[in-house]
């Protein structure tokens, strides 16, 4: 098996950095040639993502410029690998130093240890949130590449205000539901038995920080629908194949585990995950989309012959 | 990206075969030379996972007998490619040539057609559930690997009987769920960011037919917890890597879709679903268990020193 | 890593059998849809490898015929996993026995018990050369594909006739190569860097049993030339990437080391060889094609847009 | 497929950058926690590789420090991505301005323009020998991973002083010869059929810029010797696997076809190809060596229970 940085085959993308290290970025592989790149065209999604961008989210200021290494030339991609690069510029890691022995309850800090026998205490290292700042980097990528076929990935953050407001009072943090609509997807987008769509974007999902569930239309509510009932609204996906009706993702997360520690932290995850969750879904489908080229004879001839 | 029909990496498992052919089958590649394994070693999870098993499952007699072409000898894993058969033996296509022009409210037909312009029209092809006997007969291997670990995988169909009762009186179907539970698995497995054992595991599961929800621990409910409720029973995975505690996935199936139509079909998927869940539990822990083995400098060391 | 029974992306051949087994076969997934395929499509290559087909191989008689299980309705390939059976029914396990305590020089006996722990010691096990009668099964999909791209691979065969004449008569073998061409690729097939196409056809070509040397365009020659003699007639493979010109690849063969042993054995091996060679191009070539449909903006919207 | 820019699984490689464009670099996914790594790790390997080391390389000044932005802390490798860029500060794009309409022969000009419709005319962009300078910072890990396990890689170039002499008088250049070793490594390292350890290896080396042939043992040599000369001999690999004798690879390179143009080009390869082919091979090593450690029940056990 890999080791788990990067994502995807024909669009690959491998991100590294710890949250308080010198830098973090991804390196996206596999973008076409003659695709309109620049440096602010990752501005709005990295400011989305951003805390302190939204009322619920952290005062932790975190650069969001998006510095392209390679794979451009002359305002479009190359073809070739693209390096992204975004600099630590608001490292504290004094802010820290009292977590050096302690393994937070919720965090990754014990697993990394027990794994790899050393860790970054300094905020997360690898597993903190920050870490979603690459893959949004990336996401961006695909969705320009996703714009070009008409494609859209959407989404919606949903959690009690209410709740937040009493808990962000009370140094806790809440629990927190995105939604995420596919639109514009033709049918026949999706590989047979293990490589379904759906089971893709469930990977692709489940990845982020703090997903505890990942759900498809109706999700947990199919167990209490009869057949009847549910196969006129069984949109979407069939077989693991798009049936080019829009497809409707519900990511589920918890209460960012961060609290009573002092520091700069999230109360609630959705607002800043569901950027992540559309890069994530954008990646899946520039992948399947690739894939899906040498479905029958007849593309395979049509691809080659140009 | 790779075609759909593998799944892995140091533990790859390549499956084939329609509903309707001559046989189906898995090579099974990176399976550890010296196990213990023979023909009867599947018959349990075969019997479990074949319709007619339970009152609650489908008539239809499929072959349950696993053959073993290659990569054991004398009773033991040769460390090189095992392939295994199961031969369609119950093939009555004739029950299904009024289908030839029929797309099925909820299956696969119409976006099989749609991706690949041409389809196997008898009972579903290689979207048939019938295809899951492939996975559990390569899923009893993964078994047997995690046994010599002390690792175990189990699992629980959880329906309504009465509901049943109802609808199969009324030739409709209901959906289902299972619970699946890993004990022994030590801390310390799962890969960082995209890699994370719970992302494995929601893809592996996810592509098994008629999945619509996959969750870990308390899964959907975590939307409505506080970080302070919350933390202290966040067990199982965390950031993605194991903590030595069990760990809890729970699969929501929809009800099968094929209603109305004669035939012989299951009006619950749980109970035989529940099999090819562990299965590609199973699968993909030996996979994650597998790359652990290079995590640090030490445990190399030893590896390879023997 | 994977395991090494399968290779391939998009188009992933996985093979599995010893020598002696039940059967040996293939897997062959991402085939597109729609592929005119029927049994006898194999008779010729599998007789072309055959021993016995040539004077110069040995007279084991190995059943050639190739059973589809799976991926073929009514005469055209389905797009899903094709699998291909070749029945072992000239068995002779006793020939083999004298065998089981002894490391036969420049096999791999030796170097798989040490791996293993354990081995097939029957002619081979899974290090025989009859394993690449799955190759060539594989293979002979591959090259329909590129027929329908106007796509050829072809090979000779070279080695001195008298010098095999007398080791036939002293019981030895020679050494031998196999000269292979592509026709007809387009300009632009290949990956940039670690995916190099001539890297790509490298790594093939040496995974074929007794390959001891791989060799592109004028290959060791090139080390006594200088850049204004070579860089007119430096042609085929250029930075990795097709140039539209025919592409010339020079395999070295070892002697077959079964000698002195009574059985029956191959005295050359590029007759059969080249049969494997042209498979592996082919299948190597499948790949490369299937990955540039998304080396440009236009070329994904052209795919995706059909 | 993946997109070409990374090689490896367990131990993945991927890398970026364009000789002219801001910086190149590798991302180095898979290195064991707890390796002791800093940036004067990379000045040795990169010295060799560098322009203008030898007299016999161009006087181009490049950048040789590598700086860590990943995967490091306090010394010590954390098991997370290890970034490693490399800054182009030599960049002189007004030397290749003439180039922009011209297609150099010998170089890879033509081909990526045919595969994506686009190029990056300075100086080569990602197909100029400049991209090796990221393979061999990534190799510095994987030989020090090697060296935990006292396997070593070491190498020699081989061309004529007076030939080369010649040459450079008359602004032409040569063709040359890396001869590499590997020492130390236990016997049972390789995979089966298309994971072999030779085709790995050939694929690694052949992927490096200019290379024309990889031989492993007597190479092309063995075409003219029998069976009883040469299975005496024929040491280092075996079906694949090691034997735990020396292997010896032999590579042979083109003349650098820049020639009669200006600029600062080097007459010949391989003194600083051969620590590129060092880099790969070893890279390759730490791959297969990894993937040894699930070979048999006892190994997985002893490696799972630590």
């Amino acid at each position: 098996m890999s080791a788990g940085n990067s994502f995807g085959d024909g669009f690959r993308v491998t991100t590294f950095g710890e949250s308080h290290g010198a830098a973090l970025g991804a390196v996206v592989d596999g973008c076409p040639a003659g695709l309109n790149l620049c440096p602010n065209d990752f501005i709005h999604d990295m400011q989305r993502r951003r805390p302190g961008y939204s009322p619920a989210t952290s005062s932790r200021k975190e650069s969001d410029e998006v510095q392209i290494l390679s794979g451009v030339f002359e305002g479009l991609t190359l073809g070739t690998s693209i390096a992204l690069i975004i600099q630590n510029i608001d490292q504290k890691p004094e802010d820290y130093a009292h977590l050096k022995e302690i393994f937070r309850e919720g965090h990754g800090d014990f697993t990394y240890m027990a794994k790899y026998g050393i860790r970054d205490h300094r905020g997360g290292g690898r597993a903190s949130g920050r870490e979603s700042a690459a893959r949004v980097a990336a996401g961006v990528i695909a969705k320009k590449i996703l714009t070009e076929l008409n494609v859209s990935v959407a989404s919606e953050a949903l959690y009690c205000k209410d709740a937040l407001s009493r808990a962000v009072s009370e140094n806790d943090s809440i629990g927190s539901t995105v939604i995420c609509t596919i639109n514009g997807l033709k049918a026949g987008i999706g590989q047979p038995v293990f490589g379904k769509l759906d089971a893709a974007l469930a990977g692709a999902v489940m990845s982020i920080g703090g997903t505890r569930a990942v759900e498809f239309g109706l999700g947990k509510k199919t167990a209490n629908l009869r057949a009847s009932e549910h196969n006129p609204i069984d949109k979407g996906i069939l077989a693991g194949i798009s049936d080019g009706e829009p497809i409707l993702i519900t990511a589920t997360f918890k209460a960012p585990p961060t609290i009573n520690m002092g520091g700069r932290h999230d109360p609630v995850l959705a607002p800043r995950a569901q950027v992540a969750v559309e890069a994530m879904v954008a990646i899946t489908l520039v992948n399947h989309i690739f894939a899906s080229f040498s479905d029958t004879v007849q593309s395979v001839k049509r691809s080659y012959n140009g």
